[in-house]
């Protein structure tokens, strides 16, 4: 069975990806991060206050405008370490199989991850952030104002998960 | 000037974008929506309670296992017709000139949409949802849990669009 830096464990599989993309992303800057390898980086992002970094390539520093009135920011990055194919997963921390699209792993067909931020302050075309738990120089896929009216639902479960606790 | 579908408004910024994209994603579903012209689109998804469909392309159906028990998950898709150099933004409902990481519009160096949604069922690959505001066979990129605890920011404010209120 392959092999690679997250391995494959028994309950996981991996189907084959397409042969071509169907879109390119830009790198529109890197995410620093205090974290250099895997296993130092948080469980997930409410472990850690560490403030990280967001450095934009400056081409795009225009963009930023306005966005210090934001406390909160909605941010994507690109796991570029993981692999794409998994459908079904046991994460080491929860030892269970779980489909890909019900997990927040890395490992997924586009590894685009979400994360909310809330945002300390702008320098130039850096952004001090809390609430990442990537490894640093992780690149930047895109940067949004959190808005509460769409984004914020506190009523929402996860059930495989709350069964759990 | 050069003119596209949204077209170059005063006060409003494109740059050249990189010769080459970094990374390539696939399209791995399409979303069914009723809208299939943007100006019959929701202004935001809270103002539709639409039932949309997610159709996942079936080689990544097992990926699905245990969405089921979500009751809410964040959708990240493709906004497949919009400019991408822009970096000031003058959008039509506000009148005022923002910057591209400070709004949610489609129009960003890289397209990736992200809507909150609420789950109604899952039959085999497809999902029946309320609360997007995309164009029809929009493409899908990710389907992830929504997770109150790292998700929900309930004193979040976006201060350029309160002080519009």
């Amino acid at each position: 069975m392959p092999c690679n830096t997250f391995g494959i464990r028994e309950g996981e599989k991996a189907v084959d990806l397409p042969s071509e993309p169907d879109a390119g992303v830009y790198f529109i800057g890197r995410i620093r991060t205090p974290w250099t390898e895997r296993k130092d980086c948080p469980k997930n992002a409410r472990e850690s206050d560490a403030v990280c970094t967001v450095e934009l390539d400056p081409r795009f520093a225009d963009g930023l405008k306005d966005v210090e009135t934001c406390t909160h920011l909605v941010l994507l990055y690109w796991m570029d370490r993981a692999p794409r194919g998994l459908v079904l997963q046991v994460p080491g921390h929860y030892g269970t199989q779980h489909g890909t699209f019900a997990l927040r792993s890395p490992a997924r067909p586009n590894p685009i991850a979400m994360s909310v931020v809330r945002l300390l302050r702008v320098d130039g075309n850096r952004l001090s952030v809390i609430g990442l738990d990537c490894l640093d120089s992780t690149p930047l896929l895109d940067i949004k104002p959190y808005f509460v009216s769409t984004d914020c639902v506190p009523e929402a479960e996860v059930g495989w998960h709350k069964r759990k606790e």
